[in-house]
């Protein structure tokens, strides 16, 4: 059972080594989309909307009648997930789903008018949102960022 | 219940919008991270090793003794969702826990011989893994990447 010097289990709390997460673009990537979601996340609280819910809701609004497993699939969301954010979507009368008429069985998803009014806010939101990144960033770097993103997202 | 011209309910699948998510740099953050954790997580898939626990992992083996609460702060890992990863961990091998001296209801985590070993394995898995991505992107691409992440990471 040695220790190490760098033993941590008593004593003043010594600052964390991250040791080779610190090169890896992966963790990068992580730690950056979880403070961009956790801002975004307080910019919408007042809304009661997270960021996989306005996800949702923009494939829907622009991709009306879109079927249900569609929406789920292009924005990589589990089904068991996806099922609990529509559910809510629907009770609080932002989404509706209405029958295919090729296919009883498949529901295509639309906003509802009050789904149409919030995403209008929603987006005035995102907005404001994504110009306080730009401004943190430089507007530069900022654009410059979605290129080398959309390739890495494009698989490797 | 009027349907614009764009309704996907019926018909050949037309090309799916993404609309102004298209212009989210938080949702490029998030796909780009999953494309990259899934590559990892095949990387990884022969020593049946994900990429939070191969975050976990490196944080104990760079802090020895690090009380299990401060791992899951440090990595932004929710409490529920880290008990399950250590007791796995733990189960196989890799992991042990220590009471610490000074307060025995805290426990300190380390890596086992066998979890060193798995480490040393998983890190020049990893240093493959992270070329590739290197080479996708072009070397010069890829050191520029760190610098603005980092930065949204630190908070916006």
């Amino acid at each position: 059972m040695k220790k190490n010097d760098k033993d941590q289990s008593q004593g003043e709390a010594p600052p964390i080594s991250f040791g080779p997460l610190e090169k890896r673009l992966g963790y990068a990537l992580r730690r950056a989309q979880l403070s961009v979601f956790s801002d975004f996340f307080n910019a919408f609280a007042q809304s009661e909307i997270r960021p996989a819910q306005y996800s949702v809701l923009t494939i829907i609004e622009s991709n009306p009648g879109l079927p249900q497993g569609r929406v789920a699939e292009v924005l990589g969301i589990q089904k068991t997930n996806f099922v609990g954010i529509i559910s809510e979507l629907e009770e609080r009368g932002f989404v509706r789903r209405e029958a295919s008429r090729q296919d009883r069985r498949t529901y295509g998803l639309y906003l509802t008018a009050a789904g149409a009014r919030l995403m209008k806010k929603l987006h005035q939101t995102a907005e404001e949102h994504e110009q306080h990144i730009a401004d943190r960033l430089g507007e530069a770097e900022y654009r410059r960022l979605f290129e080398p993103l959309r390739k890495l997202a494009d698989g490797l």
